[in-house]
């Protein structure tokens, strides 16, 4: 492993294709419409699984006014996937951007538009062949997410508005991130140096919160972690991970050291 | 003339307040409603003359379908300027620029969003105390501007979108110009919540280097890590934290959980 070549490999599926817009408890069917548009306009619309509109247990029917709305979207609409939990919309995502009006006490790392697309874009480029897939998620028109939906996004994302009137639409706050999308997707040429930007793939939301459930489960069998008495130290420590975007190899360096402190070899190696 | 000393004479105006939306013949009350939330989340809505949105000749009714789109900003709705020529909406302006998905023969200078944006800024910077006005001119959700109506626009601007599908939504094209003029014009406040970003400052580097050591030590002794042969786990590792600007209790948080783990059940719970 010492003198190992790591060659970099870049994506081959374009990155608008890597993006997902997800809904939390939509409410209003004219709504999905209007974002089944925007993100058409922009370049957004199948990938390899199948379409990249996700709702949330959507609170309305994804009916004719739904159609009517998006235009020339309209089989968008018809093909979104619902679904009934945030983490399955998030299932294989590297990047997981939480939409919000307001930050949150210990909410994940707070970034402006540009900032969430360029390192949706950072993202894309260190996941290897496939390129890593990131996910925008919006919360419902009157509540926005919740705290916990948002616990499962890598960073929250404020377009700056109109501190005397900042009801952003739906439809509208998606047609400005996939803008932006688009916007970032063209400028696909860096300053290429040689140097190794990505050992593996970046990590899965999903093998992160493996690593986070091992840590746990070793926490509370050494008494460091009370879960009677929790302390917000679950998420104190999300917290840190998700600003890191952990590569795979990394989760499993990570892991592997639990396992070792819990179980050291009965011949203990010298210190000097 | 020859030894004046010129001095620059900044805007007292802000610059939002020196932008217009004019929107020629439009024919459906959504849109316009929907041109006015846009306008308003983005901090555009009256100037000292009035309303900043302007309809040349509506081809439908500004009616109660207008006001229910437009949401909070149904005063703009009801407040909006309807005048019969172009010629009248652009009185007054320095700027003018005529939003259009294609160039036409002997059109103006075409322009991306975010060069038209910057162009208005500047007019605005140089236009003495009252900042110079400049206004975005939309067409006809069917047809778009005429090219009569373009000869009147010192530029032409194309959003780009989906070669294959590029009908972007009156309201739509609308928010994301305005997106863009808020976030040259400076006004990138978001929402301040007060929420707590930092739990603690964020920690030194000889903080982050006593853990680093605290685990390296407490690596070699679980068997985990082989001084002899390194394999670079140690770089690997610092690479992992680096990433992540511990704060000073994170750095705690860490350490504790190596202690715990080597000696479970004798370490005092300490967390926060």
């Amino acid at each position: 492993m010492t003198d190992e070549i790591l060659t970099p490999v870049l994506p081959t599926v374009p990155f608008l294709d890597c993006q997902r817009i997800v809904l939390c408890r939509p409410s209003h069917p004219g709504n999905i419409g209007a974002v089944a548009r925007a993100m058409k306009t922009m370049g957004l619309g199948y990938d390899t699984r199948g379409a990249q509109l996700y709702l949330v247990n959507p609170l309305c029917a994804v009916d004719e006014v739904a159609v009517r709305r998006a235009a020339g979207a309209a089989d968008l609409v018809t093909d979104c996937r619902i679904v009934e939990s945030l983490a399955e919309a998030l299932f294989g995502c590297t990047g997981a951007f939480g939409m919000t009006v307001r930050a949150r006490e210990l909410g994940p790392e707070p970034m402006r538009p540009k900032a969430s697309v360029a390192a949706a874009h950072a993202y894309w480029l260190g996941g290897g062949e496939a390129g890593a897939i990131s996910a925008f998620v919006f919360g419902n028109e009157t509540n926005g997410l919740t705290n916990e939906e948002l616990q499962h996004c890598r960073a929250e994302v404020s377009i700056a508005t109109n501190p005397e009137y900042g009801s952003l639409n739906l439809g509208a706050a998606v047609q400005i991130m996939t803008y932006l999308l688009r916007e970032v997707s063209g400028n696909q040429t860096a300053v290429d140096t040689g140097a190794t930007r990505y050992a593996s793939p970046l990590a899965t939301v999903d093998a992160v919160d493996g690593f986070y459930k091992q840590l746990e489960v070793a926490m509370i069998k050494s008494g460091f972690h009370d879960p009677a008495r929790p302390r917000r130290l679950i998420p104190k420590i999300r917290r840190i991970f998700e600003r890191t975007r952990l590569e795979a190899d990394e989760v499993n360096i990570l892991r592997g050291i639990i396992s070792a402190l819990e179980s050291p070899d009965k011949t203990p190696r010298k210190v000097d």
